[in-house]
């Protein structure tokens, strides 16, 4: 489908109907759409009041508000300026990687809580949201954003539009069908967030595959300062995961506990991601690129087990052999992924997202089957698996198998959509840029010129000296 | 009273006696006012055990302190870092920008702990403050951060200082009268913050024009990297206005509904300014400007109405317009503003602050108008307006005629306030740079000679290349 | 035992082997000791329900998660980007200062959690741990990172590794000392982590005294983005310092009044830094070294006293002392330490934790001993200081005397433990830069190649202009 061209100008990027076009008609539908179905939930409601007394509390802090807003607010840091600076890395794509990610999160939340809330909150007719739906689409759209990962700097907005309204859907299936068909524990998103996001977002750089992308290898790395911002992104997921994994656990005792294992099993994981990355590289030194990413590896492995009884050293475990994998994957398995398997990964998220997730799935697999009610309490343990109504007859090692399932599936939905949607993305009308412009701010962007840029010029004797 | 003079060294911006006399002069007179009338409120004494027995609460997380301190400090993080580095776009102010800013707000939140206490907080001789003090005093301090946007680049640090002195005042004074004498509700601030503050700061850069400014044309642009500081400012205001909004709503359904509502509104903002930006450029390219400023539009313009029952989908609505309003003005107005009605306005306050703040006091007045028993429940329609003991009788329509009021009081305060404290700032004694000076912090600043502008230099045959 | 070198070549900083093998050693340690003692305490653990009948909670907001949690991520941000990005400062030791402070942080907060475990946490054989338990880890690191100021720039990661490993042992044993047996009163830890964290990290750059320094003299300054990139760090220290000083108090009113108190100690702090900026530079100019740390020192003055009845105005002048001292400290003795005592103290910690420290254990002990029952009311006396048990019968003049004795305890350690330490680490094994490569990221990381360092290289006319 990927038409010879003559270098460069050939692609057509000009955005200026198309981009808006599909901007104002996503947020017509979503206006219509909320219109039809969004209302505030009981605990956001006027009628709160009355509610109160019908549900017992004696005191507004019995509201879900303030057991969970601040997770929150941690999630939403992370969403947009987490995953958002992460990306600016490159040295020339950091409006793109921030303001992208900052338009495709702002439209995927609210397709997410249409989405989710049609399978979650759906009663009487409508969605009924709170601050727990708020995390949800904030989660969901994390998905999208570790997909964006993958593709980042080698698609138009308007393919991201696309990718997001395709992708929060298939999240939303198959966060159903992991959640309530299977009843699958998963609150960090170790499988429906990390997992399948990943591998869609690699299965959607895969159908895009750009076999010149070597034309603007140049622009493919950092500078000093753009390494700087992305550890912003990095320092702010890594320290706010904590929040990540107990945002939806359930109150008390399973939040708490999220936040200790993930910790933990983050503060590991940044000992071997060191120690592997000094220990690859021939003069031992060590490479920002891991720093940036495989230390978030262990947030992520433990995202379905951090609400289980996992225990700070099973932490410690776990995010050790995450950094580990995370950073030799870097090292070896991103070459291998390009060369021989056309999968061009910008992020490298198959090595903070991909592997570390089905690490996540795996180990929380295991947590569960391990389960005994002497290490959870009769009590505690029927919470902490909703062992309850359909599901009171069902054992640890059940669970287990179910769990293990989920994984399989999110895989299976994630190559299936991730092939789909990068076949509509494929199609020559959404505006993505030549091999040789890829990695560059100045397609989609008015970009300054600034004195950098001359001093860049310099050193091509092509252009002029001063501006 | 702009006397004529030579270019460039004629002003005298030696600040070495001046700005140290005032920031000590400053600092004395609140030490004093402090020791005479601060003391900490029932929550935050010693005595509240004792407290706590009168007032039958059971638990320690009954304070205050647990409701608002999250959002407290999300609050804090947006003035300072907030607004401090959405200000760091020009190439060669960011100490200025982040600086000045933080001098500003160190001293204005002190002043306003006192004027607001005087207002709201006084007892016995005493004002009593609480963690709810701090946060309308980081709310009053946000207005004069918006003024300084208008004249940012173009002041000295003691003109900043006299300014934030006189709007505090007045800022309080205004506040006093919407939500005592009025009894309007404005929890978000549309009005007492952004409409005030906006047409303050506008009136003040109005009554300083600079005829010149031209002069230093070539430093009023970014840089590569000066815009992505900016986006630091703009992705945590637009992340922590949720908690801006609902900071200091009634306990309960109140504070998480502004969550929800300013969440939504922002979302729907980001995609219609997106839109804008690129439809209303000749190459279809995204402008930084718009994105870092328009996309939060949203969150001023449900400033007003994100405590009342606005609903999800009412938020879209009103976030996709002021986004449009917001884009459309950085393109069009701001231009016309200044080469017509000779206003400067640096960071284009008008089209983030001034116009979604009208549009946000409207909202209110109109949602406040629209409210029905039906849609609050009995008691939520008494507590949403507080229609208790001289406001028992009190309609919504005559309520909403109050909201209405008060964005005419807001203006006709910033009007003349603006117009007297910018002649005040009008006196040749504060040290403030020439024209062909501005939107340079080498006048204010120990700036480092670097690599930068090193190349720069190359560029200036004038001086030497190497250092 | 510093052998007389040549040039630059002599020393050897591969790291290749011995950093991945400390790294692995340490986290294999960590794993061994947490499977053998570390444990979820009960508010963490799955029998939750069962404790809460014991303890007859009736809601799961009662657990001290929720009182502590939002604090304790506000301490973590501080730790990770606002120590890491505060020391962003210089012009090519960014990845240093980012990147090993994450790791020395990460280490060291395992470490702390079984130490301070081992101290305050132990039952049965096990240390249970909770979210306070993660907040006094992260204070614990806090000293460290307050010590890495000292020598940054001047070591290898193996010696910060092996000296977070010292520290953290000393640090326990002192906090030990101080909390446990003389009963000090230490929640924002201006004696166990300012104080003992700057003295012990000023003995060890002692020890490490390099008479060759000025050699990198040009790389200790900073250029202009990395003065914009450390006010990140700063600011987050600034905002986010009520949350530290309050974090591990009671609950209730000592948390509330706490960030009272931090609040307005350093908004003052900013003004009288800014005023002596201006007045002790010749040009009257202000320095951004001033305005990134000294603005700090009132959070640092207060942390003892901050949850004491410190009143509003007692914060006011604390707050404006600190920062004279700080900045003065900065203009007149730091040149002084380094050159009459031959401290080299990089970042200025003397001036931003050792001073405003000591001030910090006075005030507290003066505060303490200026306690009476009428202020504090007869409850909250006995809860303020814990006069029970063993302590029933102590007063506030006694209590004054063991405060002021923990500030002599802590310098003793820290001025024993450095010196100990900063042996240790003078053992030529270690990989430690030469005098002329300090300040200088290449020795230790990958550093791109980029834009910058082409424009640097062109004024080294012994390299070629182009890559």
């Amino acid at each position: 489908m990927e038409r010879p061209r003559h270098q460069g100008m050939a692609k057509n990027t000009y955005m200026r109907w198309r981009l808006p076009l599909v901007c104002l008609l996503w947020e017509v539908a979503m206006i219509v759409l909320f219109g039809v179905f969004v209302r505030f939930g009981a605990e956001a409601d006027a009628h709160w009041e009355e509610e109160k007394r019908e549900m017992n509390l004696t005191s507004d802090i019995e509201n879900d508000f303030y057991f969970r807003y601040p997770s929150f607010q941690d999630v939403h840091v992370m969403i947009f300026v987490g995953f958002g600076f992460l990306m600016t890395f490159l040295k020339r794509y950091g409006f793109g990687a921030v303001g992208f990610n900052f338009l495709l999160a702002a439209f995927g939340i609210q397709w997410a809580l249409l989405m989710q809330g049609w399978f979650h909150s759906f009663k009487d007719g409508k969605i009924l949201i709170g601050v727990e739906n708020l995390i949800n689409a904030d989660f969901c759209v994390g998905s999208v954003c570790i997909a964006f990962g993958a593709i980042l700097g080698k698609t138009s907005p308007i393919q991201l539009l696309v990718m997001t309204l395709f992708q929060v859907t298939l999240f939303s299936v198959n966060e159903y069908i992991l959640l309530n068909l299977l009843h699958v524990k998963d609150a960090g998103g170790s499988m429906t967030i990390h997992t399948f996001g990943a591998y869609f977002g690699l299965t959607v750089t895969r159908v895009l595959y750009r076999p010149n992308l070597e034309q603007s290898k140049d622009k493919q790395g950092s500078v000093y300062h753009s390494d700087l911002f992305a550890m912003i992104g990095t320092l702010y997921l890594w320290m706010y995961w904590p929040s990540f994994n107990s945002a939806i656990s359930d109150h008390g005792d399973a939040q708490h506990r999220s936040a200790i294992n993930t910790y933990c099993s983050l503060a590991a994981c940044v000992l071997t991601t060191m120690a592997f990355s000094s220990m690859l590289q021939k003069k031992g030194k060590l490479d920002m690129v891991h720093i940036q990413n495989a230390t978030l590896a262990g947030g992520v492995a433990v995202g379905t087990s951090a609400e289980m009884m996992l225990t700070p050293y099973g932490s410690l475990i776990v995010g050790s052999i995450s950094g580990i994998v995370s950073t030799v994957g870097y090292v070896y398995f991103t070459p291998f992924l390009e060369s021989r398997l056309h999968i061009q990964d910008t992020c490298g998220i198959h090595n903070l997202h991909a592997m570390p997730g089905l690490i996540g799935g795996i180990v929380g697999a295991i947590t569960a089957a391990a389960a005994t009610e002497d290490v959870y309490g009769k009590e505690g343990f029927i919470k902490a698996f909703d062992f309850t109504g359909a599901y009171q007859t069902r054992t640890p090692s059940i669970q287990g198998g179910f769990q293990a399932a989920g994984i399989v599936v999110s895989l299976l939905m994630a190559f299936a959509g991730g092939a789909i949607v990068g076949g509509i993305l494929k199609l020559p009308i959404w505006g993505d840029a030549a091999a040789e412009n890829c990695f560059e701010d100045d397609v989609y962007w008015e970009v300054p010129e600034d004195e950098e840029s001359d001093a860049y010029h310099m050193h091509n004797p092509d252009k002029p000296a001063s501006p």
